[in-house]
C-alpha cells in the first residue's frame, strides 16, 4: 500500500463514525486491523501514532485484542504515548494486557499506568498472575497502592468491588459558585461530573447534585438547597445484582457507595453496570445450558478446545449418571414391556413433553424472581397459578394427543399388534388414552414441581436459574417414568398381564 | 393511624434513600403502600400530596402499579398536582396508565400530558386501545401531535422508535458562551444535557461536546474546537439491538440517530437501552423455554392464568407431535427390544445426555453469535472446534458410562438375563460396551450438529436462541435413537437375534 492510500485511509476515520450494520463494521474493522498490522510491521512509527490518535482508543483495544503476535502488540504500545494507550490497554483482554506487562521494562509500566484510573488498575491486577501484580504494585504511588489494595478487599460481586473513588464530592454549606470551581479543578480526574454528591462534615452522603442544577443555578446559592436530598445509595456490600436493579429502576447513571455510618466510598457509573447486567445474563444462560459459568466468559474463538471441553464434563457426566433412576425404573418394568412392547413407543415422548412444560415454568418463575415480582412467601399462590395453568395445558394436550395417538395407529404409522408374544390385539384406543392420560399427569406433575423448585432454590441461597435448565428435566423424566408405569398397571389389569 | 405517626411517617422517608437488601425494600415498599392507601382511602389530600412530593416519582409509580382499586389511583391523580403526576404517570404500567385516561375528561388528561415527554407519550400511546388515543392525540398541541406521529411511525424495535426528539443541538460555529447560554435556554426540557451535538448550517451532525469540556473551555472558544468530532452515531433504522451493543462497547450514555443524510434526528439515552438489553434477554430466555417471547413480558403475578396458558400451549404442542419420530423408530425396533429388554432401559439416558451435549454447544455457539465473536462464515471453524470438544468430552463420558454400567450390572442393580423370552445371559461387558459406544456417538453428533444450527438459524434471519432450547433437544433425540438401534444391530448380530 502507498503512502498515498495511507494517508486517505488516515483522513477517512476523522469525523462522525455512523453505524448502519453489523455487516460494515465486521467488513471496516477487518480493514482497519490489516491496515495497523501493515503499519506495525512496516515500522512506520509517525503513520501508527496518527492511525492511533484518529481513533477511538475502545476501537483501537478490539483491533489489538484480535491481533495474534505478540511482538506487533508490545511494538505498538513502546510506539504510541502514553496518553493514548493507558486508555486502549484499560479495554484490552487479560491475556494481552499480561503479555505487555511481561515485555515492559518497571519503568515502562510505570509510566502506562500512572495514566490510568485505580479501578481499571484494581481491575486488570485481578486477572493478572501473582508474579505480574508485584510488578505493577510496586510501580504505583504508594497512595495509589493503598488504594487499589482496598479497592481488591472488597468481596467479590459487591458494590465496593465495582465502585471508583474518583468522585468530585462537595460540602453541603458551599455555593453554586465553589461547587462549580471545585469541580473544575478536582472534574478532569473523576470517573463523572454529570452528578457529583454531597457530604457534611462528617462526610457522610446528604445528597446528589446535578451538573444541570448546578449550572442554571444563582451563582451564591448554598448547595444543599439545590441539590437532590432524596438520592439513591448503596452500602459497600450490596450485591452488585441488586446494585443493577436500583440503577435500572431509578434511571441512574451514577449511584455513590456508603458505608454503614453513611459516609461516603466511592461511585458506581453505569458502564460498569452494563457489564454487571450482561455477566448475570450470561451466568443464568450458562446454568440453563448445564455449563460452568466460570469458563462462560471467555472470547469463544480463541479459547481453547481443552478448557471448553473442561466446563462441560462435569454437569454433562452429573446428568448422565443421575439417569440411572430412569435405568432402573424400566428395568424393573422390562417385564410388562416385554409384554405389550408398544408401551415403550412413547417413552421419549412423554419425557419430552415432562421436560418442555416443567421447563417452562421454572423459567417463567425465575425471571420472576429475578425481577423481584415474586418472592419465596408467594410459594402458594404461585404453585395454586401453575396449578391451574397445567390443568388448562395438560387437558387439552392429552386431547391432542389422544386423538394423534388414533390416527398413528389408524393409518398403520404405529402398529401395536405386530411383535407382542403373547400375539395379542390391544385396543388401540385403550392404548392412546392410557398414554394421553399420562401426558395430562406428566404435564401436571411437572409444572407443579417446576412452580416450587426456583424458589425453593432462592430460599437455600442456590441461583434459581440451575434449576430451569438440565435439573428439572432430570428430576421430571424420572417422575414421568414412574408415573406411566403406575397408570401402566391399568392396562396390565385390563389385559391380564403378569 | 393517628396523625402523629404520619408526620414521623412522612419525615423519615426524605433524605438519602439506602440500599442495603432485598428483602429490607420490599417490606419498606409494602409499609409504604399501606400507608398511601389509608391516605387516600380516608381522603387526606394535603398529607397524600406531602407524601408523593416527598418521595421518588418512580417509587410512587411502583406502589400505584400494585393498587388495585381504581377509583384509589384515580383519587390520587386527581388530588396531586400535576407537576407530580406527569412523572409518575410515565412509569405507570399500561393497564394503570388506560385505566387514568378513561376515568380522566379531556380537560384533566391535556394537562396530565403537557408536563409529559414526546417520546414517552409516544411510548403509552402505543399500548392504549384506539378508542383512547384519539382521547389522548386530540389533547395535544398540533406541533406535539406531529412529532408523536412521527415517532410512531418508525418500525418497532429500530432506533427510531426509542429515540427522544428533546435534545439540545449546538450550532458548529458559536461559543463556548452561546453553547452554555442555549443549554441554560433549552436544557431543562431536554433529556440530557450531559452531552449535546453539534451541527452545521445544514443540521448534519459533526461532533459532540460533553457540558464537562464546555464548562472547563474558555467562554469565547469556538464549539467545534473542543467538541468531539470522532463521536458514534446511528440511523433511524438501526435495530435497537445494535444501538445497544454500541452504547454498550464505547461506554456511551447517550447517541445521536441521524437520517441518511446525516442530519440529526434525536437521541438515544442509556435508561432506554437498559430496557432494551433486559427485553432481549428475556427473548432469549423465552426461546430456551419453549414460550412465545410477547407473552413472557408482563407482571407475572397480575397475568391471568389463561394467557399464560397460551403462551406455552402452541410450542409444547409442536414438541410434542414432533416426537412422532421417535415413536416411529422404536416401534419400528420392538422386536429387538422384546428380544433383548435390557435395551431399553438406557433410552433415556442417552436421550437426556444427546440433549444435554447438544444444548450446550448451541448456547455456547448463540452467545458467540450474540457478542459478535463469530458470524456466518466461521462455520467451518466452530465445526471443527465443537468435533474437537466433542470427541474429549465423548470418550471421556463414555468412559465413565462403560465403567458405570459395568458396576450396575456387578452389584445386580440391573438386571439383564431376568426377562429375555429367549432365557439368554447377555454379557454385561458387551452390553455396557455397546451403550457407552452409543454414548460416544451421540455426544459427537449432537455437539457436531449444535455447533451449526444457531449459526444457520441466524444465516436465514431466525433468532438463533430458538435453535439452543427444546429444538436441539427434539432433534437430537430423533438421531439419538437411530444411533442406538443402527449400534444395536451389531449386538443383535453377535446374539443372533432375528
Amino acid at each position: 500500500m502507498g503512502e498515498k492510500d495511507e494517508k486517505n485511509e488516515i483522513k477517512k476515520v476523522i469525523g462522525p463514525d455512523v453505524f448502519t450494520s453489523t455487516e460494515a463494521d465486521e467488513a471496516e474493522n477487518e480493514k482497519d486491523l490489516g491496515l495497523l498490522i501493515s503499519l506495525i510491521e512496516d515500522k512506520k512509527a509517525l503513520k501508527l501514532r496518527e492511525f492511533v490518535a484518529s481513533h477511538d482508543p475502545i476501537d483501537i483495544a478490539y483491533l489489538i485484542n484480535d491481533m495474534t503476535e505478540e511482538s506487533d502488540v508490545v511494538y505498538l504500545f513502546k510506539t504510541v504515548p502514553n496518553q493514548y494507550t493507558a486508555d486502549i490497554f484499560s479495554y484490552l483482554d487479560p491475556d494481552q494486557q499480561e503479555k505487555i506487562v511481561k515485555a515492559f521494562t518497571n519503568k515502562e509500566v510505570q509510566s502506562l499506568i500512572s495514566s490510568m484510573a485505580n479501578d481499571d488498575i484494581a481491575d486488570f491486577v485481578e486477572e493478572l498472575p501473582s508474579n505480574l501484580v508485584s510488578k505493577v504494585l510496586s510501580n504505583t504511588s504508594p497512595d495509589d497502592r493503598k488504594e487499589i489494595n482496598s479497592l481488591l478487599n472488597y468481596k467479590e460481586d459487591t458494590a465496593g468491588s465495582i465502585m471508583t473513588s474518583e468522585y468530585v464530592s462537595i460540602k453541603d454549606k458551599c455555593s453554586a459558585k465553589e461547587a462549580i470551581d471545585k469541580i473544575k479543578q478536582f472534574g478532569k480526574e473523576a470517573e463523572t461530573i454529570s452528578t457529583t454528591f454531597v457530604v457534611d462534615q462528617t462526610r457522610k452522603l446528604v445528597g446528589a447534585l446535578s451538573l444541570d442544577d448546578l449550572i442554571f443555578a444563582d451563582e451564591t446559592v448554598q448547595v444543599d438547597s439545590i441539590m437532590d436530598n432524596d438520592c439513591v445509595s448503596v452500602v459497600a456490600d450490596t450485591d452488585q445484582e441488586d446494585v443493577a436493579k436500583l440503577m435500572k429502576k431509578y434511571d441512574l447513571t451514577v449511584i455513590p457507595v456508603i458505608d454503614k455510618e453513611q459516609r461516603m466510598l466511592g461511585i458506581i457509573t453505569i458502564d460498569d453496570i452494563l457489564d454487571v447486567i450482561e455477566n448475570e445474563q450470561n451466568e443464568d444462560l450458562a446454568r440453563m445450558a448445564a455449563i460452568n459459568p466460570d469458563d462462560f466468559q471467555a472470547d469463544y474463538l480463541k479459547t481453547n478446545v481443552w478448557k471448553l471441553s473442561k466446563a462441560r464434563i462435569p454437569w454433562l457426566l452429573f446428568l448422565m449418571i443421575s439417569d440411572t433412576f430412569t435405568e432402573l425404573i424400566i428395568n424393573s418394568f422390562e417385564t410388562s414391556i416385554a409384554q405389550i412392547p408398544v408401551l415403550s413407543v412413547f417413552i421419549p415422548m412423554l419425557m419430552d413433553t415432562g421436560g418442555n412444560a416443567g421447563g417452562q415454568t421454572t423459567t417463567v418463575v425465575t425471571r420472576a424472581l429475578s425481577l423481584n415480582q415474586i418472592s419465596f412467601r408467594d410459594i402458594g399462590k404461585v404453585f395454586f397459578k401453575e396449578f391451574r395453568v397445567s390443568v388448562i395445558v395438560g387437558l387439552l394436550c392429552a386431547t391432542v394427543n389422544f386423538g394423534w395417538i388414533c390416527f398413528e395407529f389408524a393409518i398403520g404409522l404405529i402398529k401395536n399388534t405386530a411383535t407382542a408374544p403373547s400375539g395379542m390385539n390391544y385396543n388401540s384406543y385403550i392404548i392412546a388414552g392410557f398414554v394421553a392420560l399420562t401426558s395430562f399427569f406428566v404435564i401436571v406433575f411437572s409444572k407443579s414441581i417446576g412452580s416450587v423448585l426456583p424458589l425453593i432454590a432462592k430460599k437455600v441461597k442456590l441461583d434459581p436459574a440451575i434449576t430451569a435448565g438440565p435439573i428439572i428435566t432430570s428430576i421430571v423424566d424420572t417422575c414421568s417414568l414412574i408415573i406411566y408405569f403406575l397408570l401402566a398397571e391399568i392396562i396390565f389389569a385390563i389385559y391380564g398381564v403378569k
